[in-house]
């Protein structure tokens, strides 16, 4: 828990660093469904299991009906006609216009875009050959933010520890002017992950000249992972990057036999800023429209793979909810609102630009909802809110047995874009699915569509959309 | 098992291509016990079932003992310190230098070479460009064996085809100057590699100017696997390479879009010839010196990853024995020889060489032994003989139940380099281990140590000591 915090802090205090990806997995505690006995009054219970029918409709609909298929054809061609999708990018720019045409080809017109200043890291040239003790081209993908090296690179010696703790155990002049490798073994994303953050500044503290992380995965067919990284004030900057669980493991080898290894790194980038978009699909309620249910994805992606897991599949699941709901003529009592965030992957950027343009109307949200941790088979939902909250969601999840998507995780602190408003204390949640392997993928080359199946897609735009029309609809809003 | 024949004429009839690996995981029948209900005589079962005190021996020593670790330790330094070792490279002819003053190292001195004429097929620049619908860089690894294409690449348009069959049914004029892609889904190796030794002919038979195939793999993180093809007389050779599935389905998905996919193919090699080694490690058998169990694993790998698994493991408990018999003071019968092969990836050239000039003395091979599936947990033995061979080896791998390694697949074609003396009627066996995963990393950059356990390996280096000293020592041959 510490590392947790500690990320909270450079998250929300510090440089504003995406906490994104941190509750992969059951992050939180399994609800124990004891805790809602007597706090729902029966008529609301009683309520909610009336929409039992409207959500058969949609799994009807959906998983063997017109829309069958439809949520991964569309993510498919989305993602083979764009590819990669960086922030700053002109390629995310256009891929934001396809989606505003996409939507209106559904009869859906209420669409708005707001500008959002976003900063743009571009990848150049990038190679690491390790000159002694032999020959060797070592794969490497550079971190995100990271500073370039001199065109020359940065020739030195290395040194291999396991963790911070190794690293404090260490003189300075056994750092000073090396380049550190940092062989962590992955625990659990929130644990492992500040190696890729912190991993420049604790090298540069202790003199090293560059930095290499062991890329951030449990498992790797030499694979490489990027994502975001972070400098602290104060420190030298030094230049960061991912290498695979493969070649960590063997510098960490050839450094215990205590034979020397020279790398020379190298290393280009350049920084930009420039304008995007969050998009905004507006599904208007007929009783309070004023009133919102807020599905979420981001658009944006790494520079690498296609961004058809994160987040195209959070994307399309969520533009899935008012293109079914509108076919299927469901007109929930509040507005349903689907937000395509822009920029997540550099620091949550959209969602800090939404909170902070309607920040008061932020009373208004009855409900956030994102998918940004993969969309394997759906399994339930993790929730933040106060019990009361809770418990009129696990009753809502009650009506999904048939698809095993029941269960409710008591998280404080789900998703990644929606944090930055679920921390005002408006109740959210992020869509809880079968992502075991969802790290294997994260952040690579292979995040395509291969790691999707078109029948589990459908599961997942089924049960969001019934999920977040029921919570639109319901004569209740959700308490605070 | 049409494709089994198929690849049986191709590499023993027409080109001596490999037929390496396609008995990985379970391709003959497990033995019923039942079929060696009187068929050896008591005194033999009683004369095995003594030897399990010395099972135990050797199992303590390497598991728990002095041994413990040592398989992978010197297994590690080798590929950290050797890297790839394709055949007719320099780097090859070092370590088998290496090999042989290890083996020295352990009081081992009955150590011969012989020279074995190979082909060297060296990799150079290779990329692929998408340059419609959009521009991707595909990465690529060549097939060994392929031609260049000219300097400038070969730029057309793809076609995309899932199997021979579908080819079969395209016309000529469909495929004429384009380059034929084969998106073939890993079905078992044995089928699925027909498409990379093949695809080259098949496609330039309908006038095709290069081939892609998707790599022979069940999985992939975005993972390129290369390995052996061959061209047919009379058919233009093109240029053959793999893509990863990934990008193979990518392909596929447009392709079935009715959309134009254009592709730059730049694929450089240089061919020559070498000379390089077998290497023949004798431990003197004290009765029948002439007559041989042999224990084999091959020493050159692909020019990619460290061929720490292909064959770097079944090289290193190959290699063992000896040491661990002559540590252990046990002095079989008959000699045990361990022979490193040369040049098993370009088509079992060592072992061919081997057969050629020992073919008068092949009456004298007890048994033959190899490992080249992998050295993941040991299970048992993949054994060809008559049914009396068979029913020995599997009153002797009862002897293993406490390391679950029991089980006899019956197998007429064991193992890779073996096949070649086997196919004369000599008995042999390959190492039956746990390899379910052995295609997610076989011929890949992903082919290094952190696919091995150290455990695992002593498990494997134990028990292939103990089944070839018992082979070796008990009072009958090996029945033909």
């Amino acid at each position: 828990m510490r590392y947790v915090i500690y990320l909270l802090i450079l998250v929300y205090e510090v440089q504003c660093i995406p906490r994104n990806k941190n509750s992969v997995s059951v992050k939180g505690n399994v609800s124990n469904i004891d805790k809602c006995t007597n706090v729902l009054p029966e008529d609301l219970k009683e309520e909610i299991a009336e929409y039992q029918d409207i959500v058969n409709e949609i799994l009807q609909y959906v998983i063997e009906g017109d829309f069958k298929g439809k949520t991964y054809d569309e993510l498919a061609k989305f993602v083979d006609m764009f590819g990669p999708r960086p922030a700053g990018s002109e390629v995310l720019e256009d891929s934001i216009d396809y989606m505003i045409k996409l939507t209106n080809t559904q009869k859906l017109y209420d669409v708005v875009t707001e500008e959002v200043t976003v900063p743009q890291w571009k990848r150049g040239k990038e190679k690491i050959v390790m000159y002694e003790p032999r020959h060797k081209i070592i794969p490497v993908l550079g971190l995100g933010g990271s500073i370039c090296t001199p065109p020359e690179g940065i020739t030195a010696e290395v040194v291999v520890v396991k963790s911070f703790k190794d690293l404090e155990n260490l003189k300075k002049h056994d750092v000073l002017g090396k380049i550190l490798v940092f062989n962590s073994k992955f625990t659990a994303y929130d644990e492992t992950v500040v190696y890729r953050y912190d991993a420049a500044s604790r090298a540069a503290e202790k003199g090293a000249v560059a930095a290499l992380i062991r890329s951030i995965t449990p498992f790797s067919i030499n694979s490489l992972h990027t994502g975001m990284m972070s400098y602290r004030e104060n420190i030298t900057n030094v230049p960061a990057a991912a290498i695979t669980i493969e070649d960590a493991e063997l510098l960490k080898r050839i450094y215990d036999r205590g034979v020397k290894i020279v790398l020379n790194i190298q290393m280009q980038s350049t920084r930009d800023t420039k304008i995007s978009r969050n998009t905004l699909v507006d599904y208007k309620g007929i009783q309070n429209p004023e009133k919102l249910v807020i599905v979420s994805g981001h658009i944006d992606s790494w520079d690498i793979g296609q961004g058809a897991m994160d987040d195209g599949g959070g994307l399309f699941i969520s533009w899935a909810v008012p293109v079914i709901l509108r076919r299927l003529h469901l007109l929930p009592k509040r507005t349903i609102r689907s937000i395509f965030w822009t920029a997540e992957e550099l620091g949550l950027i959209g969602a800090f630009a939404y909170e902070e343009r309607h920040r008061n109307q932020s009373d208004n949200i009855n409900f956030i909802m994102e998918s940004d941790e993969g969309t394997f088979a759906p399994l339930g939902l993790s929730v933040a809110g106060n019990q009361e909250a809770r418990c009129i969601i696990a009753e809502i999840l009650k009506l999904f047995k048939s698809i095993n998507a029941s269960t409710l995780i008591e998280d404080d602190n789900p998703g990644s874009d929606i944090t930055v408003i679920v921390k005002n204390g408006v109740p959210g949640a992020s869509f809880y699915n079968a992502n075991d392997r969802y790290f294997w993928y994260h952040h690579s080359e292979s995040d395509t569509m291969t790691v999707q199946d078109s029948h589990v897609m459908d599961l997942g735009s089924a049960f969001w959309t019934a999920a977040a029309y029921i919570i639109a609809d319901i004569s209740v809003d959700i308490p605070r």
